[in-house]
């Protein structure tokens, strides 16, 4: 019944190949199914300045797509002189979806920007970005420990994205670009590996949706979720 | 135990006063406890250019705050240059739920612009915006129909939304600002009259935060957004 | 002959509410006729670049018009990335006029920042800034001598607006957007508590006129301020 | 007692050379004492949008100054992504001033930019700008008649521009810089060749003025405005 | 005497892999050595407006280098609100050098955009890119010729690019980021299979250099080219 | 055979006026044929933040034409929010240039920038300004000798710049406009007083050019840059 094939509660296939940038403290190539998406992290000893003087550490990050990512191409995000809403949005997203994942104070005052580029997009690329990003932020953590920077571990734990969405009136996991185009709902969820919750942004696009379909679409981002860190584990061991 | 003194499932007092702009299509002034709005909706019959010939209208939002309406003055938004992320987040969220309010074939090929202005700043800003939004776009649609613009109702039924979030280890309703700076989770629902969802964003600031409190958010959201659709209901019959 | 009736030196109605914003230092709610302005004055410790070290303060001034303050909506200036060349002329006109009313070395090494928020335009709103703008500017001052910031009292007195055009071959006062759409000139005056002129601008949007006409406006703006002034006086004791 | 020397109601050698760009249809290179600017004229068959169609013509300004037309390098306006407001304000000016010099019907649905740019600068700059950008508009005007493009002549007359201001005690025309730095009032009037007034601008440096010193200001005015005018008419004859 | 122990004539490893976007109409992933780029074709039937109509078409590029592409993060160009010189001047270079390559009648009215996007930089991006950029051109227009979208092949034979410089007192081929940060010249060459110019740019960073330098720098290009004109052969047979 | 009547290797008649401007540290008016520059060089003792703390000066350059420098007018570069590529890359060259000239340890923590400002354009702009900004630049390394601000002299030499081209089939030096718009390659050449080359620029605007041809320039260019650095020696002796 999914233009695909793959069972209602099916990921596409997922794999995270580290190392992706020569230069980047941290870095991945993560693909889920046809979406592949560049992240790195990158370590800086300044801070924004809201942060400076405080002791404590900050996350952020970009998103951007190549212009060609897509099936008609767009123009460079920031080109035209500022940065559309849909992009400011999800990067808003992943950074506080990682700042999750770490205690900043055991980071100490530095700022790790983790850049989310998009070289194919076939549906779920901010869910992408976040698993990925994770990935990309744990490696340059583990510089910062190996090379005796900082004492204590700040990594709380994986944390990883998922989609869910209605569509042809069925409830289903990790919709692709075919079935994001045609969903009655979008939703992301961000977990940790406890099960815990994150983020949660359900959209109606269509009809609005009911409480019970919220509860689905729950239940399939704890299975989708708990898939994907399973796939973090063996790439970061 | 909350520093309003208020109930934890008690919204602040909401009223709602129409006709706030002597030019607009619509318009309102919404309070809710000391958050003050001002929402208009103006008519233009220019659409955007996805949307030309397609015989279909639209509905957008813009949101701003006086630079005095907190604590501390802000920049105008947009005269550095640049719309903040946060303002672009919000404006896409009210635009969504609005739209979710109107059959946009109906409404025939043309845009309502609804903006909402912040004057006074105590948390909450987005869902009385969409509360009140909603107020004036229902006013400059009935405007369309007594000028025989338009035959059919494009108004698919009420739109209100509320906050929600974990205070003190416990869920409330309606966070003010002092609520809302402590709070370890926050999160928006968009509802419509039948208790069916449009929006969903939950946030957890501090720790993740369970499924279970998810449900007790939607309960409180539902609670809430029916008080108001009442207050809705009196203020434009 | 006027269009609202009004004698040829009258006034609109004038009316100034003090405390229109929760956190400003000092605000106002200014209606001239169907004008109404919510103005602000903000203080900050920290002064220009060019003030830096020099022990004087500074006041500076923004405008700004809601969208649909006016008949047909209008594009938030700034947000297409510029600042209109007439908002900056008017904000520059406020901010001069009310530095006139203040001794800066008084004020010492902070800033005042004016913001005059156009909620409906109906003409007159740069006169209207500027007579309700130093209404918010005493009693941010009023603040910071209360509190024993400052010591000795920076303001000169009392500094009000009014325009005046020539509209069908006469000269009036105050002119209401019906007027001012048809005057043949356009004049704006800006005086002290002593009749002494502070800004002048006068432009002949028709015919140039003769140096007897500026004369009879230069009389009907005495007349005007000076019943502006007594408005002030009763709003702010 | 003026620094340089010169009489109260004094002017600058003022001289005008026409033909000082190659290819515009009109220019000129006007020397107020030290103050030059290049004036031109250049006519475009596109008018504004808010023009099009409506038969009637327009006549827009541009001022910019090279960065080291002053005593110290300023950055090039724009370049920094805003113009900045004096620089709108001037080129406002110079606009208005100009369009009230031609019938814009008789100048048929085109457009004419009058571009200013200072060489050096030494006080009087936008005067300067408005009496040399009448003579690269004439200069135009004039070739659009000599190829009969255009059959009635669309000028009204002529129009020039002088500063007053008071320093030291004294009312003065045509302040230089050494003035202007330390005038307590600045004054620019525009008027025509009847002596009608056009524009008016002063503005209160220091303390307010008093009616009379208006008064004196304008006759100041009046005779130096006639003097340029002269100087226009040996230039083009 | 190299710091990659390269023979002063010798390039680096080049690879060239097609189909690297899945959308585009044409695309590679280009390495030279450890600089990685990935370029795209994408065909659009709208021409910018100094074409339209003329029956020609028109080729352009954008250059752009992940943030992390370096050894130390960059902004990304153009959010800061403008695109900076370099990239500027690179893709200004790859426009024309790709422009050289292609009869714009034969191509008709339609454009072909060169996105060419640094995953990692390790010295020669620009060149590469041309190389790279070329390939993914070959491919876009392959498809327009097998879809018969034009019937006459537009393509007038290779072009590729490559580096020279003086490094450490010899003459150099395809400077890596290690000689070129200390090389005294740098120089792009720009050929076609015939062995014939298409852009030379030479800067010297140090000492100016002499005729005989010049010479000897085309010497080593035209050995580049010929190797690179060989790799792009087997790639698009 | 040249439009001009100028033999192939004959400059246009060039001059050099020094003291330009009246307040810049140096400045000249340089016409080539009726291309027209005014170039100025100002000291500041700000240098960019990469050079802070090195003890090294630093040279930059901007560039900017009259908006009727040209035949139809262009609009002022910067003033719709961005430089555009031309001027940059043109820029970026004369500054790369005129560093050429100067010891930066000998000039010391100091900027110099030099403005270059087209007055009347007829091909070779970049040319003139690179040889006319020297001039300017020479003037004020000598003010700063004079007042012992530095105390060895930083200037290394004359550096002089001309066009050179194909048109018709032949190779001509110092093309004007009507030559430029219709050359089949275009060459900039940057040469100090021992014939030594500091930048070379050729683009091939139509045909790709033999080795043959890029030889034929430089011949011409030694001839061309010879004469100019005389003309710079009679005009800062």
């Amino acid at each position: 019944m999914r233009p695909s094939g793959r069972g209602l509660d099916e990921l596409r296939p997922v794999s995270i190949k580290t190392g992706a940038l020569a230069h980047a403290e941290g870095s991945c190539w993560i693909s889920c199914g046809r979406t592949q998406i560049i992240c790195s992290a990158s370590i800086e000893s300044r801070v924004p300045p809201f942060r400076r003087g405080s002791g404590l550490g900050w996350i952020t990050a970009e998103y951007a797509m190549l212009p060609r990512a897509t099936s008609t191409r767009n123009r460079r995000d920031g080109r035209s002189g500022f940065v559309s809403g849909r992009t400011q949005e999800i990067q808003r997203l992943i950074g506080r979806s990682l700042r999750a994942a770490v205690d900043l104070a055991a980071l100490g005052e530095r700022q790790i920007i983790v850049d989310c580029d998009v070289i194919n997009a076939d549906g779920g690329t901010r869910c992408a970005a976040i698993t990925g990003g994770w990935v990309a932020l744990r490696i340059a953590i583990g510089r910062l420990l190996s090379c005796r920077e900082i004492s204590r571990n700040p990594l709380l734990g994986h944390v990883a994205a998922v989609s869910c969405g209605s569509y042809a009136g069925q409830t289903i996991l990790d919709l692709d670009y075919a079935e994001d185009s045609e969903a009655e709902t979008d939703a992301n969820f961000v977990l940790n590996c406890k099960g815990k919750l994150i983020e949660v942004q359900c959209s109606a696009e269509g009809e609005p949706f009911s409480p019970e379909v919220l509860g689905e679409f729950l239940r399939l981002a704890r299975k989708g979720v708990e898939e994907q860190i399973a796939i973090q584990k063996s790439a970061v061991g």
